[in-house]
């Protein structure tokens, strides 16, 4: 088959045998896959993976246990072991032996099949196409926000990034209830949330009002300063995105304003799921471009560039 | 009366009037007061502050009104505008408006006389001596971390740091039933700690075990950094005192194991007393020097010397 590798050195469309469906894996054909910003940082070195990128996907089962084969799935990336302390606390996400797929241990999404473990799968509704399911990973992130912290009805929040990750994040706090205040830099991206009913604003414009509540989801430590910035004291920040290498960050406002500074990362599935069926989130507006497999490593160029939204990739 | 001043360039014993008891306001005769590490970094340029010095203090009542006359008192430093939606809220701490003793807008306790609002004032059970009344500022810090997380009893907490504040925070968790690791680098203060029956370890000898909950008191990046690695998933990392700067430093582990980190600052007095009334916390062998107010500035180079704990300043 063909995937996309990353050697460690190169990006390179490569022929490879198929995986085999060992114990409790199960092969997919993939249909499409979605470049994410973690495949822009792992072939800038992060976390020294190498292997096939690629984590977010939809495809079918080609091989896999009775009441899988031919069913349509996406599938959570981090394989648990399943058996030590952190497993059985119900936190396999945290699993220090885990493989994350794409990410870490494991060949990735960016190829005709992948295997990943059956327990990791799960049906994709049938009104739900393709083009919507392959965002379930990022819009379970989003999702993630809530197994950590309490947003009741109302509560003001601002989301700050108008990049993929917080479109999705700011389409999912509005559609469960909070006020939503989008912030960003670019009037074509915030565009899209308003089209939703959800208020935007233009960092330009001046920082927003303070907020007790504030996703950071740019990704750059301009972001979280500001963010430190507009968090009102004894609020909360939940970071949302990783910030690349050791930046500088005076953290002095942290302990000043009492501010607690939540990390969040992947998320649940079903409730992702759940919304793409409902269609309560519209996620077609958020893809920039669509290549083949064939050209994959173009596609993650085009991701790349400053302004993309979700480039995806189309295996079959 | 004399003070110790910082002018912005210099520290000087100053011969000044005393302050006046405007409304709302007493005026306190000094008896001991503590040198705080924010002390020190106010003469590196800390909260950009000029005035008088120092927060910490125990003293009697010279001017103010009836039923507070000669009564011997500390006194909470974040004096609040007691209007704004923030302290209608409950978080007068928090006060955009505020004035805080000795560090913003305030004169300070390193005096013979200091002037507090009415309300910031508490009494100081007759059993408590002034040398142990003097540590209620700080160990009300360590207190203020019950009221921004929930503690169940028998949890585990690693505390990194052996300094006053490292200590104080330890015996406050112990006797509020979690068990305590102090993990520092001076065995001769780690056994202030052992003495109270506080499970101790040398950081030199290796990193703790794993914890679901950190304390943070050492004040230092490489403090912050160790608590990052110590704190397991999903784990709490509590923040209790600033780092100078702009430190550089690696957030991703925030993001990737989902910790929770909560900056906490200064915190209620009652239960503080309390803990000194019952003889809960032995804060005796956290001074290591004390000087007349005459030689003020003495005190404060002899409390930046590393290693020192506390040193206090006797204004009688």
């Amino acid at each position: 088959m063909r995937a996309l590798v990353w050697n460690g050195a190169e990006l390179r469309l490569t022929e490879r045998t198929a995986p085999a469906a060992t114990d409790g894996m199960a092969v997919v054909r993939v249909h499409l896959a979605g470049v994410c910003r973690t495949d822009l940082e792992i072939v800038k070195g992060y976390m020294g993976f190498t292997g096939v990128l690629g984590h977010e996907f939809v495809g079918t089962v080609a091989v896999g246990p009775d009441g899988w084969r031919d069913e349509r799935v996406v599938a959570e990336i981090n394989f648990e072991c399943g058996a030590c302390d952190t497993c059985l606390r119900g936190l396999g996400r945290h699993c220090p032996h885990r493989r994350v797929l794409g990410i870490e241990g494991a060949d990735g999404a960016f190829a005709e099949y992948v295997a990943v473990p059956v327990r990791n799968l799960h049906r994709v509704p049938d009104g739900v196409a393709d083009e919507a399911a392959v965002f379930t990973e990022p819009l379970a992130a989003a999702f993630e926000i809530f197994e950590q912290i309490e947003i009741p009805a109302g509560k003001r929040v601002v989301v700050l990034g108008d990049g993929r990750l917080g479109l999705l994040v700011a389409q999912v706090l509005d559609r469960t209830g909070a006020r939503v205040l989008l912030a960003g830099k670019h009037p074509a991206k915030l565009a899209i949330a308003a089209a939703r009913g959800i208020e935007t604003a233009l960092v330009g414009d001046g920082p927003p009002a303070p907020a007790g509540l504030v996703i950071e989801a740019t990704g750059s430590i301009d972001g979280l300063r500001l963010a430190l910035d507009v968090v009102e004291p004894r609020g909360t920040l939940v970071l949302k995105s990783t910030i690349a290498g050791s930046p500088s960050v005076d953290l002095s406002p942290l302990v000043i304003k009492e501010i607690s500074l939540v990390g969040s990362r992947c998320g649940p599935f079903p409730p992702a799921l759940s919304l793409l069926a409902n269609e309560e989130v519209d996620v077609r507006p958020l893809v920039s471009a669509r290549l083949p497999l064939a050209r994959a490593d173009e596609a993650l160029r085009r991701a790349s560039v400053p302004g993309a939204l979700k480039v995806l990739i189309d295996a079959r």
